[in-house]
């Protein structure tokens, strides 16, 4: 291996190890808590490293909100409802052990200071439903009259308040049982009556997909 | 009046003008970001004179938060899936004017700093939902397999979630109307049909009693 290829390898790894210690202390300590001192001490690395690979605590915590969607494959195939149900279960498991999605949970309120309106979480995940959605309505999953957005925004909404009250409650421990609850609940408004009984909850749908 | 009742009168004032100013502050700056200085300044008066009527920042921040539900009462009579209709479509209304509504949201995540978790707002708020559901099924309204705690949950989250987002948004100003569409997506599922469509939004429902 040339001595330049052991310098990128080692510049990926600083890289990830900041980002690491970035999402652990926006999770600890919120965005106002959180210093780049901070970040660069967790990571056992000098804030000099920090801002050659970073240019601020914003941009940090910008890539940790904007990253989320992507850590999130279920690992099951499915499409429409069924891939919907998947996403929000695989996201409120993993919540549960992952610093980037438990900064991203934490960040949630403070995003306006470092993220543009445009791209900010809650568009992130109305956007990926409402493609599920869309996906349902061809499949004939949805009931006739069903207004999609409508109902997006109500599972994005209550995707968000069920993890800040699940974090006051449990530290998130019963989030994906409320998230179950909520589908539980929609379903019959939503889903014709054949695709809502056939809409699976088990454990296995909330796996990760090994990367 | 003798000095004492003037006495007395101006502590009335000075108190209220504090908690005024706390919500103020902590609603534009959050629990972190907010100090006693800052909320003395605010109220144009002396640490000392806060000191003597609050032990502390926490104390303020409790008082607001759980003195939310007490200011939001609709000026309509109503009883059972209504009465939580008109609630939730007055708190929302109210939130976009009341300083003390603006910071019980900017607090919400923090409340574990300041609040037994036996009393959070999200304890408060699903136990007074949970009194309108049982009205309301007592009043035949709701359909017979409906989980009323389950429903009670995924509202509070709901609001929760819409306020969070609305926030970052259209600094709440749509959240009136996020409400309204939630009921929209609920009552299908919830409520007996003939109920369903009698359930009214307009804005006379969200008028707060004037006290």
């Amino acid at each position: 291996m040339t001595g330049r290829v052991v310098k990128q390898e080692r510049a990926v790894r600083t890289r990830a190890a900041l980002l690491h210690a970035a999402a652990e202390t926006f999770a600890e300590y919120g965005f106002a808590g959180t210093t780049v001192s901070r970040i660069a001490e967790r990571a056992g690395l000098t804030l000099g490293a920090l801002y050659f690979h970073f240019k601020s605590k914003e941009e940090l915590a910008r890539l940790i909100v904007t990253g989320q969607p992507e850590l999130v494959v279920p690992q099951l195939d499915s499409q429409g409802l069924q891939h919907a149900v998947d996403l929000t279960l695989t996201w409120a498991h993993q919540l549960l052990d992952d610093p980037v999605l438990r900064a991203g949970a934490r960040l949630v309120m403070d995003q306006e200071l470092f993220i543009k309106p445009s791209v900010n979480s809650y568009r992130q995940w109305t956007g990926i439903l409402l493609d599920d959605f869309e996906q349902a309505r061809r499949r004939r999953e949805l009931r006739a009259d069903v207004d999609t957005e409508a109902y997006v925004r109500l599972i994005v909404g209550s995707c968000t308040g069920a993890q800040i009250h699940t974090q006051l409650e449990t530290s998130h421990r019963d989030l994906p049982a409320r998230v179950e609850e909520m589908w539980r609940c929609l379903l019959p408004a939503l889903a014709v009556p054949s695709v809502a009984r056939k809409v699976r909850f088990g454990e296995e749908r909330a796996r990760v997909a090994s990367s």
